[in-house]
Formats: structure tokens, C-alpha cells, sequence
């Protein structure tokens, strides 16, 4: 019994995706050599993640892992590597949520906590609220004794301009989906300009059977069109396969106000899609047919 | 042909609908002097707002028009008559959209800008962002020389205790609709805590031929179900009826996981709809043929 609850458990799908920014990312301004390192990096970090799954680790877990990792990875405009706003201030932007239960936390403009994505997933689990921002988010984070940016060495991305947006999707043995996005935002942005990134259904969106989401770009026409859960309302609602939901989502609504980026999504069976109108955007994903994709470019 | 015009223009619908916040208000807490005082207000409010769209401003115009002056009443939390949060100190959060453009400007924990929906009007037509966030908004609204709060008299809310916000949703001559809401959240929160109000696809929505909305209520759960545009995708994409839709994302969506709240709305033939699932709704509507509601417990 308990064998076959185990072999049973290996055939659960289970998928994960992952992303460092859409932008104008292209051959001839990363070099192939910057290229490779950042690859590997990916690589590396969705082969964990899958890993993480594989061995039973939740969605929400392995998101939080992923994202995590790549705002310590200092190639991304996210955590360690933000690009600062115009007064020379790095402000963190972060969301989290649950698909199973609907449960959210984000996090905007945030200077103190080294991981944005850490502290939103703690105000998901330790308030009564979803979204904190400034320095009530920082006070929480120093209260629950986080680690904090001066205690690490932070860098500026290495990697060519990007929209500067890092997230996860992933679906789990137990069939629920979660998405993770974390960003420094845009560059000399406004003080307390926040964008699309914290916000449940512009950027960050997951409803187990449904679809996870996170993405990547101009996030006030993200914002604008709440393009994450429109494309979910053109599953649910109009029954379209999610490749074509996402497609129609970008043609018919975010291309229509000048909107630009990308995005990753995890379906409830553990298909994988990434899709962008940038040059590149920075994707790994592994499906559950275990096919991985590696890229960069367009 | 001017004639003409002006005899055509007349015959287009125009509509309005506003709230002052759904939560626990009964007859047995609200005396009925303050009840006879709040509705004469609401009535003169969405008169004189209706007037307005009839001389030929735009909805945008109006709904700002009418949020501000829910603002600046003092019955309400939001504006003049918000609650402090867990610290003592009032923030205010608002948003505003233009159906027409799907343009958007939002604040959020703004604690020095008099009318944070001013604000944020200001923010959609003056900068390159859509949604900022404390003292870098209020910077904002001493650059743009906007009344600050502390020239004004402030009040505690002399209504009894509801969900705190102030909305208003308005169909105009030329079939643009406009959403507008305010608050001063809720009371004892988390300094920097967001709710809904000023989360786009959360509690404020705009889009011509199709709905413009405006919730209260207990934000988190809004911002979890991304009801306001919930609404919107099911009329959308699965063709229901504007009354159907909002009683479903209320039924299948809000409710099951504990939400409790309410909305005004303004259909692009100029219908009204009100929806609360809360004893009492501070709320007043014209419609298109003229009709006025004015409201206050279920």
C-alpha cells in the first residue's frame, strides 16, 4: 500500500518555472561569455528547484527557494543586484501567493530586507494583512530579525538592462500551484513608485487547477490591463488553452496600450510556457515530462 | 445640426453611483438623526454629481469630483474623517481609472496629501508611474503645492464602524466610465499596510462597454479573488449579465473564503447596481432614466 502510494506519488506531475527579467537583452550586448555564466546559474537553479519538488518540498516553498535564490544571485535586478531609483535608493518590490488557499503577501518598496520575497511570505503568515509597504514592511522585517541589505555585499546586475524582474511558477506533487516575483523595479524610478511586481493579478497570480503566473516588463501596463489574471479569467471563463489565453491576453490587451515584457506559467497538469515581445528575457523551465529549456534570447 | 447634436447628446445615458463603506451598520447603532443627516449628503452629493455629467464633464472628472467631496465630508473613513492605524497616524490609500485609456494613478500610505484621490489623478496624468506609495508620494503633493492635512480640520468618522472606504463609478455623455475609491483603511492596521482600494483589479475598475466598480470591505480579500476585475472577465468573456456576475464573484469567489463587503457599479447603458453582503452600505445612485436610490442599511 504504502509502495504504491510512493510509485503513485513519483507519476504526480510536477513542473517548474523560472525567470530573471524580460528586456532589451541581445546578443550583441551580453557577451557570450556573461551569457554562459548566467545560463549555468539558471540551469542550475531550476534543476534544484525541480529536485526540491520531486522530493515532496510544497509549491509555495520551492517558489520562495527559487526567487530567493535569484535575488542572491546578483545578476538580476532584484535583491542583491537592484538598480537604484532616482535619488541613488534601492526599493524592493516582492509577492507571494498560494494558489490552494488563495493566500497572498507582497511587499513594496522596501529598502531594509536583504529578500523582499522572504519578508512577504512571512506577512502572508504573521498578519492579518497581504500588502505592506516602506518602512512598516522594514520594521517587520528587523522585528522578526531577517537579515538586512547592510549585512550583505549588494552589487549592481551584471547582466544587460532588463526590466528587472525575477519569479517563479511551480505545481507540486500534491497539485498545487504558486507563484513568486521579486523586483528592484525601474531604474530612477520615482521614490515609492511601485509596479506591477506586489500586485495579486498584474504580475503574481496562482489558483491550483487554474494557472500560476509571474511576470516581467513595463509593470504599469501590467498594472493597467491586470494582465496575470486576465489571462487566467480567459482560461477559466472562455476555456482557452493557456498558450492561446496568454497570447490573446499580450495581442489584444497589453500590445494595445504599448505594454512590453514576458512572462512564465506552470498549468495544473505541468506544462511549462514561457512568452515575451522583448528581445530576450532571462527562463528556465522543467515540465513534467522532465523537458527543460534554457534561454536568453528570442 | 447643432441642434441636433445637442438634442442627441441629451438622450445619452449618464450615471452615477457612490459609496461611503459597507460594514456593521444597523438601525440600532446608527441614531436616525445621523442616519437622516449622512443620507441628505449622499442624496446632494450624487445630485449634484449627476448634474455634472449632465452639463458634459467627463466621468473622470466626475468621479473625482465625488470622491473628493466623500473626502473631505468627514463622515467617512477616508480623507478628512479617516481612522488612525495601529500607531495612532492616519494613511490613506486611493485610486483612480479612466475607462476610456485604461489609464490609472494610485497612492498608498499617504499620510501628509488632504485628498489622496487628487493625488492620485495627479500621479496618472503627471508622471510616468501609475501607482505611489508613502512619503514619496506625499513629496509629490508638496511639489505640486496640493493641500496638505494638516491645513484642514480633521475629524474621527461620527458614522459607526464600517470597512472605512469612499468610492464612485459614472458613465458620461460621451460612454466613458471612471472609477474612483478612497479610504483611510482599517483601523488599527500595521503601519504601511495596502488594501484593496488602491490595488487596480481589486477594488477599482474601469473599462468603456463594459463596467466601472468600486469596492469596500475587508481588503485582503479582495486583493486575494482580484474581484473587481473578476467582474469584470465574467461579463467579459462569459457574457453574464452585470448583476449575475458581480453576485457570483461575490457567491463563488469572495465568500468562500470568508470576504464581507460591497460595491457600487455603472454599466455602459447607464444602469446602477449596489451589492453588499454586510448589514449596511452608505450608498446613493442615479441611473440613466433618472432613477435615484439612496441608502444606507440592507
Amino acid at each position: 500500500m504504502s509502495v504504491t502510494f510512493a510509485l503513485m506519488a513519483q507519476n504526480r506531475p510536477i513542473a517548474i518555472a523560472i525567470h530573471g527579467g524580460a528586456g532589451d537583452i541581445r546578443p550583441d550586448n551580453l557577451p557570450p561569455e556573461k551569457a554562459r555564466v548566467v545560463e549555468a546559474f539558471l540551469n542550475n537553479l531550476v534543476e534544484a528547484a525541480y529536485q526540491q519538488l520531486r522530493e515532496g518540498r510544497t509549491a509555495l516553498d520551492v517558489v520562495e527557494f527559487a526567487v530567493k535564490s535569484l535575488e542572491e544571485a546578483g545578476y538580476f535586478n532584484a535583491g542583491r543586484g537592484a538598480v537604484p531609483n532616482a535619488r541613488g535608493e534601492v526599493e524592493l518590490d516582492a509577492a507571494i501567493m498560494d494558489g490552494k488557499t488563495l493566500r497572498t503577501g507582497s511587499v513594496a518598496a522596501v529598502r531594509l530586507a536583504a529578500s523582499p520575497i522572504s519578508l512577504a511570505r512571512l506577512i502572508m503568515e504573521r498578519t492579518p494583512h497581504v500588502f505592506i509597504v516602506g518602512a512598516g514592511a522594514d520594521s517587520l522585517a528587523q522585528t522578526w530579525k531577517l537579515p538586512l541589505r547592510n549585512d550583505l555585499p549588494n552589487t549592481t546586475p551584471e547582466v544587460p538592462w532588463s526590466y528587472g524582474t525575477v519569479g517563479a511558477v511551480a505545481l507540486d506533487q500534491y497539485g498545487n500551484l504558486a507563484a513568486a516575483t521579486s523586483t528592484g523595479g525601474i531604474a530612477h524610478k520615482l521614490p515609492g513608485r511601485v509596479g506591477d511586481t506586489p500586485i495579486i493579478g498584474a504580475s503574481t497570480y496562482a489558483e491550483n487547477n487554474l494557472i500560476a503566473i509571474s511576470t516581467t516588463g513595463k509593470g504599469e501596463y501590467f498594472i493597467r490591463t491586470v494582465l496575470a489574471y486576465d489571462i487566467a479569467a480567459r482560461i477559466k471563463y472562455q476555456n482557452l488553452p493557456p498558450y492561446q489565453a496568454i497570447q490573446k491576453a499580450f495581442q489584444d490587451r497589453l500590445e494595445t496600450i504599448g505594454g512590453q515584457g514576458g512572462l512564465i506559467a506552470v498549468t495544473p497538469t505541468g506544462e511549462t510556457f514561457t512568452y515575451f515581445n522583448t528581445p530576450g528575457m532571462y527562463r528556465a523551465t522543467l515540465n513534467s515530462r522532465g523537458e527543460k529549456t534554457i534561454g536568453i534570447f528570442r
